[in-house]
């Protein structure tokens, strides 16, 4: 049997009850078997600063994260949208593992996003902000199905189940996408090897 | 005579010998009359964490940051591109500066974004991915002269002189553009009040 | 009494039976006193070579929608959504109003944008790709309220009425924002002339 | 030996002389053996109006625009920037190709994308703009190389020959990337099928 492929999953939110997170958790519960997913924070980490990599002595946090995040086979990426964008605090997780330059942890590994928000919108802003850096990091992304889930602040429950019957159907296509995706890059990146 | 009017400086890089920084210093040199230039600082900030808000003990560094933002009539943007985006730590500074919800402290100030890259393509990526936000913020923004500054790690000397003669006088146009700008508009806020 | 400031109404649609339409023709009942509104048809526009510029032969219906626009103040687009995008044909009004280089028919008219679609998300992705090429043309856009108007297939009546009351109050309150914005801003282009 | 791959060209540019269509010629030079190029023409279509499919009468334009690109395996875009964004011609072509509703064209074919300016900056904003289309379009992107292609306007000379080097290494790199970004992508696709 094949090992399983490990994805990394990072959320955009640092609140302890943060819906996003939930479901992240509600996602990785919906995955098709051969995946395994680890948590990868985020809030840890020093804003990114080049003088620090330059002199040598990049925080612990920083050699952890890029360390965890180049062990992985994928990433999947799940966050609330703040001010029509990535919040903060995500998008220097994506700087803090894109250096040193040349040494980007990200690179070449498959991706998808899902973007969550309280209101009807569902983060499109966040979403495709995102592509843009992804793209330059080359993680080939997910393309359909998007997923912009709209009203989540009462989506999930405590067990990390998804309530709502069309969005948990949705939600278990985008991950069996998502696999197969994966597998698919994953694949054709070995037999380049 | 009139008061100057206050514009915060805010550059989207942390390194001691950013060229970005470097821009910054020589833009406020090249301002016409009338403006006075506070440098604030986004190193401080603790990534944004919605928590520490709702708990009613935002830190201190937040706070700071809010009332300084609050007490300038208009915001400069200098900011190198990161991944094709907004460093995290400025798109941090943004995420801080718009809360709590309804409070946030960018509401209506006049805005300019400059952005910078060694390379030749001047940062389009980031300065549009900020006017997104800035749209949301709802802070007027200057259209044109757009200032997409390439080839910048060499362009300006340790006095803050900018180097070559037609991108000092674009960047000084730059900057007359910017002060009608903010005078237009805190003229207006002022007529409405 | 002031004269009434003009201001072009654009639709993004072609559809005879377009909702889009319908939502615009909503809006101009909606306007605050002093703005007289004019619906510039785009449908009848040839796609844009430069050619035809060049050699001083552009096609009438070219010169007359520069023409049009030009005698505006100011410019309301209502636009759906086509592919996360501008629709082409409204891309297109852009780039032959843009034209010859030099002399664009948009130059310094304030604008502002509504975004139309029958699902939930309300057009957030044409929304934001018309802002990009709004900044290049140097159009001073509305920023807030942004104008994000899911579900309305069935929003307009067929004399025009907003059927839903919060929808009407929001859009009219969108259009006094508009007017105001507008009036700003004609004032201070009046001024520096 | 296997047959060849099908590559549909699109030239965003409609000039007899356009340098984006010479920069198109030169890029299809480049390319490693196994793809054949065929150059589809856009400026023939008529604007979108979904009445007219609606009606069941499509223009003769379309239908055949749409056979087309159906017929091939892979999509080759080559564009200019019009006002920072997709020119309204090929985001026009991209509106026709995808509809009727649920029939599009365009599905799950891989793709690159060429942006070419006569500036400094390449295209950043048409390249980035056609990418967010083209993630609902779920057409697979290559991310890397990024092709942003400045001073375009003497690189290419006659016989489509890339006259620097250096660019002409760099195309010919992009060339190779998409050959085996379409490879992996169409027999993934045949495996599933």
């Amino acid at each position: 049997m094949a090992q399983a492929l490990t994805v990394a999953v990072l959320v955009g939110s640092l609140r302890k009850a943060s819906f996003t997170r939930k479901v992240a958790e509600a996602l990785t519960k919906l995955s098709p078997e051969g995946f395994s997913y680890k948590h990868v924070g985020i809030g840890q980490l020093p804003l990114y600063n080049q003088d620090l990599d330059d002199e040598g002595s990049p925080p612990e946090a920083w050699t952890a994260f890029r360390e965890t995040i180049r062990a992985c086979d994928a990433v999947l990426f799940v966050t609330p949208e703040y001010n029509r964008s990535v919040p903060g605090g995500l998008k220097n997780a994506l700087d803090v593992g894109s250096r040193p330059y040349g040494k980007s942890a990200w690179n070449r590994k498959p991706c998808a996003i899902v973007s969550v928000t309280p209101g009807a919108m569902g983060g499109f802003g966040a979403n495709h902000h995102l592509r843009q850096s992804l793209v330059f990091l080359d993680m080939p992304m997910l393309n359909q199905p998007e997923a912009y889930i709209g009203h989540a602040s009462d989506l999930v429950d405590d067990e990390f189940n998804v309530k709502n019957e069309g969005t948990r159907a949705f939600l278990k296509g985008f991950m069996e996408a998502f696999g197969r995706w994966t597998t698919t890059l994953v694949r054709a990146r070995d037999a380049a090897a």
